[in-house]
C-alpha cells in the first residue's frame, strides 16, 4: 500500500525492513474529495503528508481574496512546516483541487521516525533542506519577476499535472486576473 | 579555542570528545576587519560561518541601491543556505558590521561532520529547521508589517546588540530613509 511512499523516501536514504515497518505503522491513509480542505489557515498544523495521488494547492486568505500560490502534485511531501515546527497557527490553507489520496504522519510520530528509523535524522535534514530551497526560490521568484515568466516557469517545471489545474487557480498563483492570462497564453503560442 | 562554538552545538545535540576533536579538526578560525566582505553577492556560497565574536549584516544589492536585510551576532549560524545547497550565485552579500571572529566549515566538511558526528545528521536536521522558522518570519515580517512595527520587533528580538549597528543599516533593514527612522523613534519614546 505505501510502495509509492517507500520508493520515495529511499530516494533520500537507504531503507531496510524493520524501517518499511515502522513507515507503515506510523503514516496513515487519508482520502479527501476534491475542493476539500486538508488543512485550515488559522489551525496548527500537526502533520506532514505525503501525497500518493491527487494534486493540492495551497492558498492565503487576504482581506477575503484566496490566493493561490503552490501546486503539489503525487510524489510530493507536503506541510506547512513554519507551522508544523513552531506549533503556530498556520497562515494558509491547503485544499485538494482533485480526489486526493495522502498519507499522513503527525509531528510526534515524525520525530519517531527520525529517531528510530535507520537514517531517519537524515532523511530530515534532507526533507528540510528540500523544502527550504523550494519556499525560497518561489518567493524570490514572487517578488522578482513578471506573471509571463513566472507562468513560462509554472508550464516548464511542472509538465506533469499543468493541464490539470482549473485556469482560474493558475491566474490566482501568478497573481492576474484570468483574462490577462489569457493574454499572455496568447502571447506565449504565437511566438512559439 | 572552540569552546563557544561547541556550547552552542550542545544546545542542538549531545556532543563526546571524539566528536569534539571532530570539531575542532572541521572549523577553521577567520578573522575579518569591519566593513568587510565575508561572501561576496554572485559568487557561491561554500561555507557555513558560526560567529564566535561580531556582527554581521546580510545585504541585497538591487540597480546598485544597497539594502541590508538581516543582522546576526555572535553565537549564531550563519549561511546562505540556499546558495550553499544547490551551488548556485548567492543573492546575497554577507558583511562584517564590527571587526569579527568566525568559525568556518566547507560544504564538503559539513557532509563528513553531519556523516561522522554522533548526532551529525540530527544537529543538521534542527539547524536547518531553525533557518527555515528565521527566514518564514522575515519574509512574512517584511511584507505584512509597517516599518514602525518592524523597529519596535527588532529592538525586543536583538536587545543584547541592537546598540552597536550603526542608524543607516538599520533605516535600510526597514526599507525606509534615516530621516524617517528619527521620526519612529521621537514617537515611541514620545510613547513610552
Amino acid at each position: 500500500m505505501t510502495d509509492f511512499l517507500i520508493s520515495k523516501i529511499k530516494q533520500y536514504v537507504e531503507v531496510d525492513d524493520a524501517d518499511i515497518d515502522l513507515i507503515n505503522e506510523l503514516f496513515v491513509k487519508e482520502k479527501y474529495p476534491e475542493n476539500t480542505i486538508v488543512l485550515s489557515q488559522g489551525s496548527v498544523c500537526n502533520k506532514l503528508w505525503f501525497i500518493s495521488r491527487g494534486l493540492l494547492r495551497f492558498s492565503i486568505n487576504v482581506d477575503g481574496d484566496e490566493r493561490t500560490f503552490v501546486f503539489r502534485n503525487e510524489g510530493s511531501f507536503t506541510s506547512d512546516i513554519d507551522s508544523l515546527l513552531k506549533k503556530t497557527p498556520s497562515t494558509k490553507s491547503i485544499i485538494t483541487i482533485e480526489e486526493s489520496e495522502l498519507y499522513s504522519i503527525t509531528y510526534e510520530k515524525l520525530q519517531l521516525l527520525y529517531k528510530k528509523m535507520k537514517n531517519g535524522e537524515r532523511f530530515g535534514r534532507l526533507l528540510v533542506e528540500e523544502t527550504f530551497i523550494g519556499a525560497v526560490n518561489h518567493i524570490v521568484s514572487f517578488y522578482s519577476e513578471p506573471p509571463e515568466k513566472r507562468y513560462i516557469k509554472l508550464l516548464d517545471q511542472n509538465k506533469d499535472f499543468i493541464q490539470r489545474i482549473p485556469q482560474y487557480h493558475i491566474a490566482s498563483f501568478l497573481g492576474i486576473k484570468p483574462q490577462s492570462l489569457c493574454r499572455i497564453k496568447k502571447r506565449i503560442y504565437k511566438t512559439n
